[in-house]
């Protein structure tokens, strides 16, 4: 059996706007090639004809493998299941193009085609991770993108030349809305830019979103003009669709000027809802993003879904940064700096976040990582937990930020 | 250094309601009291107390561990890693209790607990399996679950005493609303209950939702006249939140009588949210499912997510079924049709659909496996591909059913 044609194309017949091209490494017991054209027919149009009639959709609608190269060969197989053959099994790098006509400009017919049913369930195909996504322009330009961008950011905020330094206020969960504010008061003075909710904290039964809102509004006007420094109040509306336009306007009105989605587990369709309204400059948080991603040759690489995120409009993006702790290789972390950063149609740039509770002698390596100080850097106990407090522990990170800002910029 | 004893407690303290109870295998290179106290620590209040007051968020706030065993110990970890040290690696199984009232009853803080930063980013837990969910009836019925449940399936359509059968209309993508229409009226009158779009189709340009269902409402009442039988068409509106209204009204209008949603790349509070309108059965497939589920280990039992899409409001769940492609253990498709239909505070049974393009041979097994004639089968090429056209293949599926519906209830 050798495989069909139809499911093969010239990639630069299909550079025309309307495909996207999504790379996935797969293992295989069967001859890669054909285990590729499967993957193309199960990612599109699986039967291409009625019986009887004489019809192809596939030159229109058929996913095409645009390159195809075999890795490796192993006579065990990555993840082994009761369903596996004796073997061999061949690793392969496949680029798929994708039709766009095929599930158009939305988030949920996007997510189904690059990680649905086809994807995971091809015949002979057990392990698959997507690796990477190339949006042509004129796809990329059917999504909103962030609505300030990193230059947005700096305009708003007046944050020159260094990277933007926020907390996560803590007690992170239990504590009352009159001690978070004066904790986030004393982290703001300290030199702190932001001061965020964590992603365990929403709209709480002891800690009321518009009230915790209403009072660190106050605090943050009153270190604005201690300091002579615009400053950030990070407000998380993580919630239920019909709650999430009366969180967003709850938060402005108490002094929230920047909002947090926990962006999978509300859905990116939830996160694009939002941009489409929203007035202040949006924050993804990445929970559940490990769930997916950080299983060898599995699942999809999470620089993949911070560009989802920066397409559907968040201005600001936390992914999981370097350190033991967060499990994530340096490579890891500069895929998604770029995915944040990469020309994207007229998409603007996002503001690329390593998270992972970060510490003052951190923020040197992210810089060089970076190339330059447009990154934000989070801080938790560091600055929440200082042993001589918050404004203590934000304004050794700020001085680390400012010791940064003045190095030659490397690109 | 000992686990701290704030981290654990009695379950039988916290059967109040108020408490959920999740079940995780992890591997770590601690020793597992300890890292499973991190855990606790890590998906609650992981900062307990501000530095210099007397205070400790934890018997309110914190998760706790409620049972632990060790399982196994390796010299190897099942995922190696940069980041391992040299071992040897434990397995163990640990019951979390989770208080509901630091993320309350909305999905996207839910999810947070269970599926985010704190869960894949404990110390020393490279690994980890979300296995089971426990959630009190108290918290159960703060969600809506199914609108109709299996009950109110065979009481609206008429399906009694055997499962119901549906057919995915192929071609499935690039095929014109008429002709779709067309063989959608052939499987009814042959015998299918419900005919249903493709998980990769939904509002397109060369099939627009609206149109589509005008003339499948159509075909669906010339074949109810025919056949005296009330038929099904299942309009897929997966899309952008602002367009899930417009296409739930217009896939009505036209003469859908079940709606599709693509659950996880739509979100389960997209998912809620369109329950709370909704005026007809919700069916859910199971697009990105496996991408947090199959990877051994790793991610979360299936069953736990469709657990969750019932408890959001689908009456009809689709997960994946027996057989080689879709590598599914018989224990993880039971798991699946338990959590359809175990007791759930109030919430009703939703009808349980092992995926994957049945064929008529299947029906007996599936239901030795349900005990029973409450599911779903799904035929795809069975029934559109078949050699005879529709009608003979929805025949044969339908004898099929009628055989398995007159076998004696196993329970």
């Amino acid at each position: 059996m050798t495989a069909d044609p139809a499911w093969f194309a010239d990639r630069a017949r299909l550079e025309d706007g309307n495909w996207l091209f999504a790379t996935y490494v797969f293992e295989t017991e069967r001859e890669p090639r054909e285990a590729a054209a499967d993957l193309c027919r199960e990612q599109s149009t699986a039967q291409w004809a009625r019986p009887g009639v004489t019809e192809d959709f596939r030159p229109r609608h058929g996913a095409k493998v645009v390159a195809l190269r075999t890795l490796r060969s192993s006579p065990a197989p990555l993840h082994p299941s009761p369903f596996d053959g004796p073997g061999p099994f061949a690793t392969a790098e496949v680029v798929v193009a994708l039709p766009a006509g095929n599930f158009g400009a939305n988030f949920g017919m996007l997510l189904t085609t690059l990680l649905g049913e086809g994807t995971f369930f091809t015949p002979g195909i057990a392990t698959i991770r997507l690796t990477d996504l190339q949006v042509p322009d004129a796809y990329a330009n059917r999504f909103p993108g962030p609505q300030f961008g990193v230059e947005g950011l700096r305009a708003s905020f007046g944050v020159k030349a260094r990277p933007f330094l926020f907390g996560v206020v803590k007690p992170n969960v239990g504590l009352d809305p009159a001690s978070f504010a004066a904790l986030a008061e004393a982290a703001w003075r300290g030199g702190l830019d932001a001061c965020k909710d964590d992603e365990q904290l929403a709209d709480a039964v002891w800690s009321p979103l518009a009230e915790r809102a209403r009072l660190c509004g106050e605090a943050r006007r009153r270190a604005e003009a201690e300091t002579g420094e615009k400053k950030i109040y990070v407000s998380n509306i993580t919630d239920e669709i019909a709650r999430l336009r009366p969180h967003h306007d709850a938060a402005l009105a108490g002094g929230a000027n920047t909002l947090m989605l926990n962006a999978l587990p509300l859905g990116l369709p939830a996160a694009r809802y939002v941009r489409e309204w929203a007035r202040v400059p949006l924050l993804a948080h990445f929970d559940m993003v490990a769930s997916v991603s950080r299983a060898p040759g599995f699942g999809v690489e999470s620089a993949v879904l911070t560009l989802l995120q920066r397409m559907a409009g968040f201005d600001i993006i936390l992914f999981p940064g370097l350190g033991a702790r967060m499990r994530s290789t340096e490579a890891e972390v500069r895929a998604n700096i770029e995915a944040c950063r990469r020309p994207l149609g007229t998409l603007r740039a996002a503001l690329p976040v390593p998270g992972g509770s970060s510490v003052p002698g951190d923020l040197a390596g992210i810089r060089a990582l970076v190339g330059g100080p447009d990154f934000g850097a989070v801080a938790g106990r560091a600055v929440f937990g200082h042993a001589r407090g918050a404004a203590a522990g934000a304004a050794e990170l700020r001085a680390a930020a400012d010791a940064v800002a003045g190095q030659a910029c490397a690109f």
